[in-house]
């Protein structure tokens, strides 16, 4: 992402944010362009992972991934102990689910229809998920037309009312969710729309305010840590000479 | 519930609240004791609908149930529209499953255990209940001897993490919430547990500060008033002369 | 439901009672006019609950509830011990996974098609559940036009059986079981057709036969009544003066 | 089975019988001597085929599968089309559902327990099963001593009880039933416990009277027969010459 | 099936058989003509146990049924203990799943479609299934027009694309796969195609060259040979003199 | 992995393929010593990726993956098209689940059991996981005493066998299966173990034998690369300046 586009996120994070929170935007050097894939969600975790570990080094009291698939949410939890670490889809889908009976969930292209449903199921919310369609609208050129993409979004949450009885809307995507139109879904549609930036930084909040972090049972330090038979993650990867 | 403790957990919700947020709390006229039945859920109903009803017209944003056990949360949220109506123990489900892998609710009685397994079947979460477990103190018992609660709720969480492999627990009564005890367990576990009125709280915050409202097309309005058959609530209770 | 419409019901219950069954239609002093929402379910069961605790200590059997959403059907086994309490929807489910591999619910709105998914849930048969539709007809005028409604109940089942694969129908209301059609929709639809109102009789008229009752391990006494606490179930409901 | 327990049987069948319901015993000329494995459940289906057949031309309004693993309760529905045919599995797990939370099902050996859960997801109801625990004394010796059999079988339904907190437990053995130690057990026990022999007759008494016989969609004709290539039963098994 | 189709059967199975594979097809005296229901499923069994049986004392490694809904399985295993026996139904099911997230079985009529998910449910397998879709051509006519039947495959596993979401399809049915069709359908519709006899030989072939064979805790030796109560399969099924 | 053992490795899977099938172990210069997080499965997939794509334009028939958590096996499915990806987790789930009713999963330490269920739960499999057991031994000391490792595993196995009935067993880690006990612990506990290594050997040459390659539908090509808009896998990594 260009630093035009972070800087405008961090400045809804921070129009958003409750008194009190401080946000900021962190960057990575290196990473996909955007992530519409598997294999691109794969290759954004390395570098955010020491994004991640660094950053609880610095004492922040909650990290939230940048993408609305959670690349690497365990991971990034497993290397942390004291900050807690959030992702946007869990977020966003048990959101949906306290809020209706079944929701539909937007993805961004057919390609990432089934990686959906298993990340669903990762959430344990099989139960309540209506459907996944996707907008089939490249990530990087959602931004294009605002109301071109609002206008499909809308058109694909009514299928999904009238044909999936979805009575919850979730965006799946950050750039969906920082194009900032789930109000305007809402007010069209009815019904409930997550936006999964949004979701994400209140949900932080709401855990970080009561001191809740994730359970380090679920998501233990990598034993060669834990061990202390290496130092520090960076010793994890190793190269042959 | 008498009025010193209505007022000493209106002080407890008042000091966990963000700024900006206002609490207030609400009691009935007539309603159990407390709750350790079904038959006592239903008992309470009645009454705190008429309130909800009320509320809603006075404006509030929100409105928490005073039970974990979310006792009629899906009739409130037919009979208001724009007010908010959030349920602890859903709540608190979302925010354990959002914590770790799988989680060991804490009910108060072995009466409660299969009514609980079927409120987390209800909130869509059964794939990540590790257990029900019952403290079987009488809930007008727990804050006799706080001490001793607190001991027990540790043991048999310790339970809960070694038997069924929990990695987070959900406090699953209002009068274990305001006992206040889940930092005390989660220091002596070292696993995440769940206050139910804490995370109520939060989750309400959360969702408020962005407008979203549980969805009407799930939690329709009951047809007689939709369709203007009825006026007001009271006229769906009909008596025979 | 008035005094005609119950005693029509009564007197059918008879004709289809076994004999050496004596049947008695027993009216609640006062409830909702008909039961459309999770609302008027819950305002339904402390009038209920009421009477089904007297008639067993005035000695009955059984007592079957008056509503196929089977409202309150936990907590009115929780205050009986030797009186079977049998619900319509239950009856109704447990039959038509009997009788096929998967069966279609026939609600009477679209406001009930969530809390049925639930229901079904509750009696373990979702994956006997073909699909859940509604009738879409107020209950309070199902019985103005017995062929029209009949008509739009073939309908709806013949959608059911054609895009669902339904291969068992129930009828998901007493109002349309006392309307007495199953046989008519059998005969134009070549499915079983499961009324709720003479399954729940028949069911209870076997289980009562063998002396089978609600298990009392599952439905247990509430604990203030089970340990003496309080004497009686008017007890249970308490007032501030 | 010898004649003379069959006579035995058929007694107890007409014993427990409604007043109106005539119960014949049929037996087969080959069958396997007990049922204990899956292969001796195929065994049992051929002759048991021809004789539902041929109940079926002669008037009969229902017929009861004999053994309570249901072997091929689907083929005899697909060849009948106006008798009912029960099988005493379902009607036990679906009356178990009826009582409790969950049930356990009590087997006769080590070797049916995987084909036990089998049979139970067949019914639709793995949700409601706490456990399949095995009796491990051999069918054609479970009557030899009636009180030692019943003694074992009130141990492990306490077993039951206490470790997989079941709350109704099933006789899975027609020969367990026909043992009719069913209400001992209930009384050592406290919890219900069903004979499938008595509910499987219940259940078709209950079925028989509203007129609802099997769904010909769910358990349609063999294909051969309803098209008319071949004009009986019997032309369906070919020998090579 | 006569011998024709039987030995060309053999020789395709020689053709796909790795280097060091022996085949030999193995017919029955008795059986039904072509396995459309649940009632020729049942009928096919006895004859094959036998064989089963026998194929083992003659020290076969492994043994493959003949029809890809996987009659007696469970059975067969039971009464084996060093041959493996392999079902066509569950290879393909598995082989399907692990080449995408969905697959649609192709079964041969509308009467096997319940059977069908069954099946399916028994292999674990229902998580991964999209649907299964009847290709309503009796079994003894698909090869009649081979060009005719692949192009209904075709057009049914096309909507089984389309409108179920499925990416991977199974031929249901053993006359299917040896119409060696699959490669033909895939070419046409882009996704694999499993043909239930080739996927059956070899999975045989890769459990076979690693030792493994089905487990005899999960498929016990029926209880009265293990006891040497019986001394062979044959005393297993009595006649009544 | 050092060079020694990589060859090791080779060696044991030439021994263990089919005639015919040429076998060569690839290895990376850049990832975890061993894998016992997801944090490390995570760093080995972009390194691993970049191999695939080449191995696939240089004309492989199929790669397996190196560690039994499958990690990146639906990325590496993305970027290739004709040539078969298999990954030994899925491969040992299904071959186990074709031999017996539930299997146990031996995973290697505790901090993998969460993500161990994730990976059964992707799989469809998690109706036939009996449990999963860590063996709590650093992988990379798995070999230092043969004999201690294979006892332990023993112990453990015999564990899952009795108390949480499983009657096959899955070898969780690749150096777990090129430590070839196996047949060993088989022979201990007489149920089937399932070697990762092998498993995926002899379920690839069967899937290759036969033309299967996974779907592309299932796991289709990135966008960027199937639109043309970025011309190689190196392209979708992009570094800022």
């Amino acid at each position: 992402m260009d630093q035009t586009e972070a800087t405008r996120r961090g400045e809804l994070l921070k129009l958003w944010a409750a008194p009190g929170t401080n946000v900021e935007i962190v960057t990575v050097q290196e990473g996909p362009a955007s992530i519409e894939s598997m294999y691109e969600e794969y290759l954004s975790i390395p570098p955010v992972a020491k994004i991640m570990y660094q950053l609880e080094q610095e004492g922040y009291d909650a990290a939230i991934l940048g993408c609305a698939g959670d690349p690497g949410l365990d991971a990034f939890r497993e290397i942390t102990s004291n900050m807690l670490v959030v992702g946007p889809a869990a977020s966003s889908f048990h959101a949906a689910a306290m809020l209706g009976h079944q929701f539909t969930l937007l993805t961004v292209a057919d390609s990432m229809i089934g990686s959906s449903h298993e990340l669903v199921a990762k959430s344990g919310l099989t139960d309540k998920l209506a459907s996944v369609r996707a907008v089939n609208i490249p990530v990087l050129e959602l931004a294009v037309n605002r109301e071109a993409t609002l206008e499909k979004l809308v058109r694909i949450g009514r299928d999904a009312i009238e044909k999936d009885r979805a009575d919850v809307l979730v965006l799946g995507c950050m750039s969906m969710g920082f194009l900032n139109v789930a109000e305007e879904m809402q007010e069209a549609l009815g019904i409930p729309v997550v936006n999964p930036a949004k979701i994400a930084l209140k949900m932080t909040e709401a855990l970080v305010s009561i001191e809740l972090v994730h359970s380090k049972k679920a998501y233990a330090l990598p034993p060669k840590l834990a061990s202390g038979k290496v130092k520090s993650l960076n010793e994890l990867l190793i190269s042959r000479s």
